[in-house]
């Protein structure tokens, strides 16, 4: 299935790059950069803007997911390809597998993050761990009416699953 | 650490149910719902606006801590617990580790919501393998450009580290 990448791959690849490089100039957040691509036609791009829009989410893949599915009216990336400047975090990768793009390349790797501050492996490691032994501290609470909004859904007829 | 929940957090877990089932009432999204608060004060609501939205980021924790962030004027939520009608998925999971909330509290289970089609686990699987094994085929690029945004942001003198 990992193909190796074509002159295209690289040309969006570089761009994703140079997003990167812009986002860090304007101060917008981290040196991330992201764009999707879908029949050969760039469809979203973004930087990192967790500093400038004060979001913890505004990482570029997860921007670049949500301006992708404005464009396609869609809460699924059919057939879209995902060029990141760096390996997603666990936050854009779960992102990812909910879009469902056909592939992700990448160019940073978890390890060159790390090295400037962004340690996505320490996240990674939580994951990991059991609820209640993570370094935020994770506690079930029993409520007798917690699965009602589920069989509500799970007996909606009008549903759309996704 | 995790220390059990008061009758405090009950109520608020009560309202991120609640919140749940407006959410699938208003046809916009899966039966989660995620409350947040701070001082013992509720800063942000949300249920989750997959569908309503377009988004597939918009799960109830991701747009909670969203709408948090914008109350607070922060990226970080400091000193806030949040609330949520069910264990988080790895998206919204690398999301409150990036928001840093000091505590998570919630009802159902990741097996709760994979009984009713919502299946994180999945996800928390794909997490642990390598890139070039997993559903969607993430592939290196080599670009000898890649270290450009990193090497700019570790030089640049007005950073704000987060």
């Amino acid at each position: 299935m990992a193909e190796k990448e074509d002159s295209q791959d690289k040309k969006f690849m570089a761009r994703a790059i140079a997003l990167a490089q812009i986002g860090v100039n304007a101060n917008a957040g981290g040196p991330f950069g992201a764009v999707i691509v879908k029949n050969g036609v760039v469809i979203a791009e973004a930087h990192n803007e967790v500093l400038q829009t004060n979001d913890p989410t505004a990482h570029a893949e997860v921007t670049a997911i949500r301006r992708a599915c404005q464009t396609l009216k869609s809460f699924q990336l059919d057939d879209c390809i995902l060029y990141t400047s760096c390996e997603p975090c666990p936050m854009c990768l779960g992102a990812i597998y909910w879009a469902r793009p056909k592939k992700v390349f990448f160019a940073c790797s978890k390890k060159d993050a790390a090295a400037v501050g962004f340690d996505d492996d320490f996240i990674y490691q939580e994951l990991d761990l059991e609820t209640a032994d993570r370094s935020i501290p994770m506690v079930h609470i029993h409520d007798e009416d917690a699965m009602k909004p589920f069989k509500l859904w799970d007996e909606k007829e009008d549903k759309k699953v996704y």
